[in-house]
């Protein structure tokens, strides 16, 4: 059976890059810097779902961005979270968290209504997250 | 300097087992069967604050533990989450989820207030993880 992505999950956010499998997805969401990674494996719901070898890298990929993330965006928080209790296809959110914050202190899943990022905005974004992930700079 | 746990998370959970210098923590919520990990890992805020082996063995036990609850206590699914927007030192959620649970299908935190599990409860718990982890069999 053949990966395929969840609408919803197609329809919420913009494809960055793969990444050995794994897409990498810019939410679009302008409130936060959020991403969602997702494991091209046909089926995959839950995170013991995946082999070794495919959860090693997804997780260090989440590592990989969390850090950037966090500097880059001057986050005071990092949340990673694989929840999909409304669309069980396995995604993992990376989201850049701060004080004052649309959700702050809460979890942002379910809080108010997406703001859609401007073209610029995800310009801008989408080449900053390629960049980092293709070079390890800061673009 | 050397590992201290934040007071908030003894307080609202029950130390199962260490497993290879993370705690296995049963939080102290009959709503829901929600674990905690805990790298004993001073100052990790972040999991790019881990090693890539201590990441590597707190996703390998989240996965197993994962797996175990989905059977064990019939989840519909498994949520898995660091935020630690209240409480910074890191600590990985793992929580089985069913339709219809107090939360469901949001997230649970900042949910309601807790109902603290009975000794009966707790007991029972914290043997059936404690066996799982120490054989690989449910209790």
């Amino acid at each position: 059976m053949d990966f395929t992505l969840d609408q919803r999950l197609a329809d919420s956010s913009h494809l960055v890059i793969r990444s050995d499998d794994i897409q990498v997805r810019l939410a679009d969401d302008s409130r936060y810097v959020w991403l969602l990674l997702i494991p091209e494996k046909a089926a995959a719901e839950e995170i013991h779902d995946l082999t070794g070898d495919l959860r090693d890298r997804l997780f260090t990929l989440a590592a990989h961005l969390g850090g950037w993330m966090k500097t880059t965006f001057t986050a005071d928080k990092i949340n990673v979270a694989a929840i999909g209790n409304m669309v069980p296809q396995l995604h993992l959110h990376i989201v850049a968290r701060r004080h004052g914050d649309a959700a702050w202190p809460g979890p942002i899943w379910g809080h108010g209504e997406p703001v859609p990022l401007s073209e610029t905005e995800r310009q801008r974004l989408t080449a900053a997250i390629a960049t980092f992930l293709e070079t390890g700079e800061t673009g």
